[in-house]
């Protein structure tokens, strides 16, 4: 028998599994073009060639103990330096090796500090809507979550909620931006009055409140919008980055955090993050994969791809009729549900081969969630389907 | 501030940073040549040249979105289906891809079959010596480690004690073997002895007590030993498997488990391991070293590069009077301090410019660990200092 904490768990996740099961069964019965997936945030573009460039320099480059070995849990010294240094050159930081740690993505990152900075009971606030996997990385280490709402009309948090959330207990908040699943991101007034509720919540709690701004989405906004960078605006901030996206390699598991030297403790933080990177059972993010990251980092995905998918499917879908705003960022749509129970709409889209997650996914039931990291042609063959849903619910002329 | 529960993890890898450093200080002092580290676990013999021939072809062969793209949490199905025909050819097993899950190193395994299986105050039965990791892994999920002692000239976990120490909360135990410190592999009929005593104490508390196989060390055997298959003594077993040591990748962090059709609830339990390896962050196996290792499945490092390590420093180590048994696989070997406190022996041997680690980080004081995945001429050229410290501590003629 399984752990009696895993066994809701479990339940839960056979309910995405069912959904995944049925669209292989719809593509099996209708075609795979004629499936219309928005369910998945797998991107769909090819990696940069420099990625592959890099593995084939590689394996000639290094004899074979160093390219595959160990190196110290944080990860190759010169790696991090690099990437330290790129982040200086586009944010103007004043980041050294020390500052960063390699991780198994950002998912293994964020782990990694739950570990490093929880003790059970500890509180970490989250914006809803948010990604669902924040509830368990945080309850892995007996974390509580607390969930601040967000302006309905802008997607941005709500910081008279959060005024109210914030307790001797809060520990951290996780920030995402680019957001998953709105698309949207944060302007840098909101982040200002967001860091200064911050500080002045520090000096009321006489205590570090920690702002993690999960950042797998960062490179990937469009119309030339601006991201500000938040260790420029709150000293206690932690940054978890990914390739997954910048780079499409979300199967090699491989990101970074940066603890700047303005984190308070930051030397006790970092050899914590060390610590707890060898005995979650990391050890290390992949070897090949750091000294890859480190020879792309002008590297990046064809973004245009995505924002040509983003134009269309937002105009498609707003030509209907349906309710939603035009995301900056990420490559999601959140959309308004036109019924009242947004899980009976995801099941009427499915009639029409549309596949989607429902917004409680994400804490915000209501809407749903499109991912637009499909082909282009999914999206223009989706539009018709959309419309035929739409006329059955009543949306639109 | 850092979670109370990381600051003695921290504080104590300090002492094991501390040793590394002073290795550093040490060669470079007096040279790399001159100084003689066997404290680190770390393979010096080179991949495969299979390796780097698949790497090179999957580069070319798979368009890059699915070469480094998201897959089931599990791994891929086609290389799960690989890896349980090899084994079933090479053990006679009947394991298919669904008894197969891809993790992140054996560490990465371990964690996930402790979130799976462990609630907080589950017992896990650990053998003494053994490595001490295993300790915070049990701990990450709140389960509690209990010790069972050896056989002081064998090494094999003194069966009596284990029926004592086998309580109404043992959901596991964990098993090691070839085995790490020691370098002692448990011969056929130990196993079938412990197996019978796992089905009895089953049976007496109802309940089942899974037995955790690590074994990252597997393939690296001398003198063509017979090392028993575990799933196929006891049906409650599973398989924790790595590639670090055999095909020498220990920084790409890739391995599998085996959950045998025959382990109690193996659907449930999959189901659990596929769910931990995703909300404890691992996501999924490293993409690119999955497909490697599916094209590796036949190639071995040098072994013979070991053995001759192996066989060259227990001679020498015995002709000089120190105490200790052969190793009989993995790179390990043991050694009886001949002073009563083995840290101190530990410090003396640095004064020698030795590097070994005290058997209290096994939980087995009064022995030191040495590491021999070095290069040939250190053991060669250790010899004389390993002379002059025997001299010192009064051992030998």
């Amino acid at each position: 028998m399984i752990a009696k904490n895993m066994q809701d768990l479990v339940n839960n996740s056979s309910t995405i599994r069912a959904m995944f099961e049925e669209g292989k069964r719809l593509k099996k019965l209708y075609g795979e073009d004629k499936v219309f997936d928005f369910s998945l945030g797998n991107p769909n573009v090819q990696a940069p060639k420099q990625v592959e460039d890099a593995i084939s320099e590689l394996i000639k480059e290094y004899p074979s103990p160093i390219l595959h070995g160990y190196m110290n849990n944080s990860g190759y010294e010169f790696v991090r330096e690099k990437i330290a240094d790129h982040i200086n050159q586009k944010q103007g930081t004043d980041l050294a090796a020390e500052n960063i740690v390699m991780t198994v993505g950002a998912a293994g990152g964020l782990n990694v500090i739950c570990k490093t900075l929880l003790d059970p009971g500890d509180e970490v606030v989250v914006f809803r809507p948010y990604f669902g996997e924040y509830r368990a990385y945080v309850s892995n280490v007996g974390g509580k979550l607390i969930e601040v709402s967000s302006n309905s009309d802008t997607f941005y948090p709500d910081l008279e909620d959060l005024e109210k959330k914030i307790s001797s207990k809060t520990k951290m908040l996780i920030i995402n931006t680019p957001n998953n699943p709105t698309g949207v991101v944060y302007p840098e007034d909101f982040i200002i009055d967001l860091c200064s509720l911050l500080e002045a919540k520090q000096k009321e709690y006489q205590r570090q409140i920690y702002l993690i701004s999960d950042e797998p989405y960062r490179e990937l906004v469009y119309d030339g919008l601006f991201v500000p960078y938040l260790t420029k605006y709150y000293k206690n901030t932690i940054v978890a980055y990914s390739y997954s996206k910048s780079l499409s390699l979300p199967g090699e598991r491989i990101g970074y955090l940066v603890i700047p030297k303005e984190v308070e403790d930051a030397g006790e933080v970092c050899a914590g993050i060390n610590v707890a990177t060898r005995i979650l059972g990391f050890v290390n993010a992949p070897s090949l994969m750091q000294l890859v990251v480190a020879k792309c980092l002008n590297a990046k995905v064809n973004i245009e791809f995505y924002e040509k998918n983003r134009n269309k499917l937002y105009e498609g879908l707003r030509d209907i009729g349906f309710e939603c705003i035009k995301p900056q960022g990420a490559f999601y749509l959140f959309m308004k549900s036109p019924m009242e129970n947004e899980v009976d709409f995801c099941e009427l889209a499915k009639k029409h081969n549309i596949l989607m997650v429902a917004g409680s996914s994400f804490s915000s039931p209501g809407y749903v969630r499109l991912a637009y990291c499909t082909s282009y042609e999914t999206i223009c063959n989706a539009l018709p389907a959309f419309k035929a849903l739409a006329k059955e619910c009543g949306v639109g002329k």
